[in-house]
Formats: C-alpha cells, structure tokens, sequence
C-alpha cells in the first residue's frame, strides 16, 4: 500500500519553502507544521527581509500554527524544518511542546544537538529525512555568496 | 557624583514592563534594551494574549530594538530583563551578537545558565540587580495562582 502522506512528502513542502527562501536570497530553510495529515502552517527564513534574527522558519511556523490551533500548545503537532533547528527555535520547540520533529540536514556547528539544548521530553525527533536535497541547497547558496 | 543611569535605573523600567504582565495576568517578565543610556525597546511577556509561546518579553524586545536601530544586530545595546533567560530568549540573543544583557531574578529550573545555552563571547552577563523585587512579583503571581 502507498502511503501518501509520510515524512518525505511534507518535507519536500518545507524544501519548497527553503526554496522561495533562497529565491529571495535568504539562507534557505522551510519549515511546515502538520496535524493529522493537514499542513496548518508553513514558513521560511526571513532575518534578512525583516531584519530580525528571531524570524527563523520555525519560529514563524509555530506562531502560526499557534493562530491557526487558536491555543499556544502544539502538542498532535510535528514540524517538518530543513536545517536542524538552532537554539533558539529549539527553545521555543521545547516552550511548545510539540509531538514532534522531523529535521533534513544536521547543523553541526550551531544546531542544538551540538548546543546540547533541552526539548520537551514528550517530543520525538527524526534527523536526516531528504538531507541530500536540503544540504545542496544551503551549500548553492553559500557558493554563491563567496 | 550622581550616575541617574545605571543599571538600577533602566532594570526599574524592565520591572515597570513586568507590572504590566502581572496585571494583564501574564507571568510577570518585564524587559527593556538600551543603547548610549537611552531607551529604544520596552516590551513584557504576552504569552497569553497572543496565544503564543514565543511571545516572551525578550523576544519581543530584541525585534522591537533592530525595527528601531533598522538592522538586526544589536552590538552596542544593553538588555534589562526581570528574569533570567530561557533556552529559546538566550539563543537569540546569540544571533543578536548583544553587547550585554542585565538580569534581576534567576531562574534555576528553566534558565538558560542551568541548561546551558551559548551566548555570542562578545556578550557580557550580569546578574542579580535588583532580584529581591522581580523574585517577589513572580512570587506573588504565582501565589495568587494556587
């Protein structure tokens, strides 16, 4: 049986963000937030448009995941994002509470399995889902930028 | 001779910002940023209000003062929070590359020095001024919560 909905296909919508995100000269990382099968937010990086280094892809997803749940909890939620999310988006992961989260490439630099940060302990996490994809991406971009 | 702006001054306004929280019922956080002694952001936690965990006092701030200053780095600013930092406000005041941020009350179960999270290396830590009375308006909100 064909499972339409599995963690490849929402990943590849949250690539699709990280690629508008690269269109617009962004460090390209997508994020989507999903419950039950239904894509209930999607982001991209935007520091740079907004000026604002707290506008990471998943900080914007899950404010408003949030807005669309009408409640801060994302708890039947699981993010899908394309760069292993940093301290900060981690933090507010781990304020959300969310079920759990679904990361393409590793940031072994300052992502927060190297930082050691805390997630909630209720929240599950899967790495490396399409990180071919997503690490060619961010490394086209930082090519193009030397 | 008399210094009117020290960081008992400007944490008396980040304490001002938590009053607001505690009488709009949100857990009472205050913050204010301040660059060459001058007020550029005031903001407190509006979790509640806006649904939405990200919404901490700091975040708010540190989005508020790059609006203001029109970049997103904050190197010659100064953060006045009532409460320690969390994991998630600590790291993005990471990315913000902040000059120094001044704390009152710490936050031993939740704050960001307990879990460990890395600030920029060019940012100095204070801790400390005035925590008697941030630790009392937390204490009376929480009491009246019971």
């Amino acid at each position: 049986m064909i499972a339409p909905f599995d963690d490849s296909y929402f990943m590849k919508k949250a690539l699709q963000e990280a690629q508008y995100a690269f269109e617009s000269d962004e460090i390209p990382v997508g994020a989507v937030i999903v419950v039950k099968d239904r894509i209930i937010a999607r982001a991209h990086n935007l520091t740079e448009k907004l000026n604002d280094v707290t506008a990471h892809a998943e900080m914007q997803a899950i404010t408003a995941a949030a807005n669309f749940l009408g409640g801060k909890y994302l708890k039947e939620c699981t993010l899908y994002v394309t760069l292993e999310p940093c301290q900060m988006c981690a933090g507010a992961l781990y304020w959300s509470q969310i079920s759990k989260i679904v990361f393409a490439a590793r940031d072994p630099k300052r992502g927060y399995m190297t930082l050691g940060t805390c997630l909630h302990p209720k929240t599950k996490v899967v790495g490396g889902i399409m990180e071919q994809e997503a690490s060619d991406l961010l490394k086209q971009f930082f090519a193009k930028k030397r």
